[in-house]
């Protein structure tokens, strides 16, 4: 949730609205209504829930609750489409949203249209309060936007004849990157969080002062070539690179390499991707790796993950709007480093700190409120957004978090060592 | 299987082939692409696997073994469309069945028809036991459309919004069925099992002689009405009614009512169908009732169960291609008993014969040899097909079966006494 | 339950009640407090659980209900010590019996001292009825001495370092048995369960009529070295011989030998038994397997398995008291057979007939009603009794039952096939 | 482990390793084999287990590794008794400990008394690294202790008839504490960590600057009396306080009291402890509650936990080793406060801190390298001590680690606020 006193610039955010809206509907473009409304595992969710839920999200908080005399499109809608606010009431089961073949994907889209409309024609009568929820639902919709394009990655990847949503042309192979460059710094007082200027979550403040110790940080985040040779190496059998718990996960799940990898039928590995089944590409980052992962190639690189405060820290001069991210539908893959450092986009930077919150923070009030505090438990921050964060989306004190053995999302590995 | 002995007669067959083929098309016009994917639970595949199955069963017993040259529709669906044959070769998970979004019901429609045109063009080509085996998948076909709209029917129950496949008109409330009468049996020898004429499966064979008891058989099932008043009673609630796995199952999955059933807001039992959410008709059979739910019925009425053999000797002398079966696509439910006694039909009945090999079975050769041997522990044999078994089915010697907790198909319950 | 006629002979029944009760405190004498307390699988009960448990019997069934005055010993055993009687109340959880370690072996000991004195000293006070419930006490103790030495097996087994119970010398290797002999039947009316003479189960009776068909049964049980060829020729990897659930069974646990058996070190096969880790003697009768084990092996040798018609007709004219059965505390395994046919002790024999009640079945009237027809469904008979049976509690009709993936009792195999 | 440049002095660390090995014996005096030799839940360990496993940590990390020519007591133990070091080899599963009724309770108490001789008569010889592992091993000694008697506690709470271990005599009512006082603290840079005098464990450093930021925390922990009341108020109801895992775990295990708590019968709460069932004492400070609960009590307070940082730096004036903590066997429970602040003994207390590394931390070398670093993950950090704490055992850098699901530690919650 944004900080009280931001007040959005109306027709920029018009606009943003309805480029956020459209864009939604273009990545669906290729979907069947089965592709669309099937649930590969309870983590994920269908593309059509998505594509309702982010609609369910601006017609709750701003049509209902703002524009006097509005009529729900579809009672039966709020319980289908809630996720977890518990203020908002009863909801359907996460786990069985892939039940939902009812409404159908055209009657989503219908459903979609008749909000955004809606909110559109209704604009000018918004209160300031409205706007600001119009602007926390894009924001909503946008990371709705990265989790289904990695769910219906998922749901394909689980069809044994693995479906490409976007075939591509084969990728001329790229120079592997050189070495690691590190960026030192000599500790001391800096400010992390958001500052306060435009949008941010609530979970990214308040701005703080943060102390840190003498470190370095990678100018760039691992490679496939380089986790390769973590693989030959022996790095998933050999325990004392991990974690108990990771490596309980590697044990009883059967871990052997990153998600969506395979053992070529003529040696090497593949990857399955959003362009279907391909070669891994040793010059670009590692991605689909668990925390559990990261952190096991970093003890047997002989260093750590970042804290999130140095990743901040590193991070803050560069754009958060530059390198590889979404920018419409499209084949979406991490792609080889061509300059460093690159802080944002590619795959999400998986930190070393567990997702808690910041010193004084207070989660924003009502249902919104549930956004992001109540998830502070048993994760860990990722930083920097990936291939398929929406551009735009980010800043350098966004935060995101998952559980340490997830890995269906665009997740990689920057190091870090202490001086 | 056929007995080896069986001629088929052509011409009928063809025109039976092409009729079934039809029908799996008929039921399927009202479902969307996601409807005929999804899958709501292992037990159940989605309308479109069942549709692939049974032309994957023609293509590959009749097409590839028996027509030479043929060329597969697709060489990746024999991995995605073998149910359980082992010999068959490896194949895709059963309680993963829903992630294969892709083929389209479209495209699996197209399969559907390039296999039956293909099995018709070379009809005149098939040799004798070729000819055996469209027999067989007919009826293998047949079987499916009833699990196909069984299965609709579970996963339109977990949807909330509870579609109706077919939407009717409400029907006109019918007089409660009189009194149970009682057929009586003396006692003694009787022959049992499939006489060799006409088709079979292999289990229903060989006829052999079998020695009842004296008992008695109830002339109608036990009614909705009926039902009730066990609820009412307290029949879920106290343990002496039950099997001791049938008290645990109750225990564990909270069951209190037929799969189904519900409290309507303002009193009263409704029911889900393929019609939608209905109150209670008190005259209709019951139907979603588990072997354990039958036999704790039986046991709080003062009865039991029939024995198959029991069943079958009263049922001897009566059509099995009457009372109320499915003959065409549109809605589908039992229907109040108007004459007794009427055995075929309307509800699959609970016997109290575990399904078991009868004395001298033989599975047939190959892989059409898993079809039902296999399956010979655990399950519980049902007889006289539903509402929801394709007319022209049955046979007085069929013997359906499953496990004692399952009640999705449309099964019931019919009394037997000792005299 | 006995049948209503039956008079005990009072003499008799007090010596045995006296000898039972001594020797279930003989088969524990080697056990360690720890060992009688511990629980290791759900199936299973501790020691002092069966100790306690036979004890509750007799101070429900007879002491509370028949003797006026009588004060229980100790008010909190009822709900520790009752296993299933849902008419008896409420009571601890199965699963959860390991974690009552106190009281302690030896308060439970004093337990079943003053239960069987006070037994004894209202002896002559005790109404027919209640005499008749002493019986069933016996052997209902007599079945609980069974489970108690295979619940310490299988604990034992659990034990890295594989305690002994008794260690005993090593046996001398006795020839391996001729090939079986087929003792045949011509099939026709037979009579079998119980005749009403001295006691039984009620699950044995009523006696009635049975219609066999022509088959052939084995002479003697299936041997270690029979059994060793049938993993050597690839059984367990052969999905063709076994049942589906078997299968499905074999693939989740990871089967691929008897219970207990595992590659020695320098190669052959070895046990684990009563009298610790030992070669596997080809001679002897195989044992811990399960039905699914039973009926894949029969499958594999072009057999079957008898019926419990069958074997009941075959064994009736064998003494029930002779054989390899248990005399007194000591080592216990199933031995080499010497001559055929040999129909009770060394290892009960799966049937292929699932345990359900024989036509005219009636369960006994009150809490003793719940000793065995609750568990008539998806259990499958076995028959004859084993080394850890007690001599003279076995008859040619009784009826024991288990899942048929159950297998840590004495099971084994003896074949069948149609004429 | 503990730092490099520690040099322990000698004869105390001979009293101190002979009092901690009498200490363990002493707290299993009132338990009988069976009670040493069960475990209640895979988080528990047989106290047998405890005994023989930090015997097992003298035996191989001392013994074996530094007295040449010491040949173990038992070549079995090794695999009976390593906990989680892989370094170390294979290990008896963790879930199956409490199969191991051989060796007895009997037999482990030798093993332990030879171990200790062997150490008192090797002492001399010992290399300064052998007295470093002493010194580790009498602390690992320590933490056992106090797992030993949760372990016994949860064990005799999961028998019906509830056991106490220590009955002891009621106490008086306490008058209950005064509003709690804040400790105010305005912020800025402190140093927080061992500072390498004396023993710590390896994840205690190293010592560095750490930021806080202005807060103030709770003089004292909450009591019965205080939790009592968010019970009142529907606080296991209210989904707002919880973190969206608490709730769920809240709700899936139907978690409305404190672990061990129940509703008495004449109305009022009970909690079983080390003395038996008692009356819930409203002075005393709550236990046996997890993060989850800690949480939500905190945000229903309008209050947050304290972080390691901050509780270290209100706690660093005070002794470590004052407090309600363990000084001999006998009745052990968390005590009404009598003069604040005290911030040792009596509960663990839940911080909101993740336990993650320290800057700059690297763990030990080898096996013993395994102690702490490798549970980073998933866990938070309490501080404090417990009145189940050995005496002496305690530092204000000591960090304990536990998922925020387990409340079976004597676990309680000190609530801090921003200023």
């Amino acid at each position: 949730m944004q900080d009280i006193q931001y007040e959005p610039a109306h027709p920029p955010l018009q606009h943003r609205f309805a480029e956020v809206r459209d864009l939604s509907e273009a990545l669906v473009a290729p979907l069947s209504d089965a592709d669309a409304s099937v649930q590969s595992m309870p983590d994920a969710s269908p593309a059509k829930w998505h594509l309702a839920h982010t609609s369910w999200f601006f017609e709750t908080f701003v049509l209902r609750d703002h524009v006097p005399g509005y009529t729900l499109h579809d009672p039966r809608f709020p319980f289908l489409f809630n996720s977890y606010y518990e203020a908002e009431g009863k909801r359907h089961a996460r786990a069985r949203r892939g039940m939902v073949t009812r409404p159908t994907l055209a009657e989503v889209l219908a459903y979609r249209r008749a909000v955004t409309e809606a909110v559109l024609a209704n604009w000018t009568r918004l209160p300031p309060h409205a706007l600001e929820l119009v602007e926390l639902g894009c924001h909503h919709e946008q990371q709705h936007q990265e989790l289904l394009l990695t769910d219906v990655l998922h749901l394909f990847s689980e069809n044994p004849i693995e479906p490409a949503l976007w075939p591509a042309p084969r990728k001329q192979p790229v120079a592997v990157p050189p070495p690691i460059g590190w960026i030192e710094h000599g500790g001391g007082i800096v400010e992390v969080g958001h500052d306060g200027e435009g949008f941010a979550f609530d979970c990214e403040g308040p701005r703080h002062r943060a102390l840190l110790h003498p470190h370095a940080i990678a100018d760039r985040t691992i490679t496939n070539g380089e986790w390769a040779a973590f693989i030959a190496d022996g790095g998933y059998r050999e325990p004392r690179h991990w974690l108990s718990d990771g490596w309980a996960w590697v044990q009883r799940e059967g871990i052997t390499a990153p998600l969506y990898w395979a053992e070529g039928e003529g040696g090497g590995w593949t990857r399955f991707g959003l362009d279907g089944r391909r070669p891994v590409d040793p010059a670009a980052p590692v991605t689909h790796v668990s925390f559990y992962e990261a952190d096991a190639f970093a003890s047997w690189a002989g260093a750590r993950l970042p804290t999130e405060q140095e990743w901040e820290a590193a991070a803050a001069g560069e754009r958060a709007d530059g390198g590889n991210q979404l920018d419409a539908a499209g084949p979406v893959e991490p792609r080889p480093a061509v300059a460093a450092p690159a802080f944002f986009g590619d795959v999400w930077e998986w930190t070393g700190s567990a997702y808690r919150p910041y010193p004084g923070f207070r989660a924003a009030e009502g249902a919104v409120g549930e956004y992001n505090g109540k998830f502070m438990s048993g994760q860990f921050v990722l930083r920097g957004g990936s291939c398929a964060t929406p551009r735009g989306h980010l800043r350098a004190s966004y935060r995101n978090f998952f559980y340490p053995h997830q890995r269906w999302q665009f997740t990689g590995v920057r190091l870090a060592k202490d001086l």
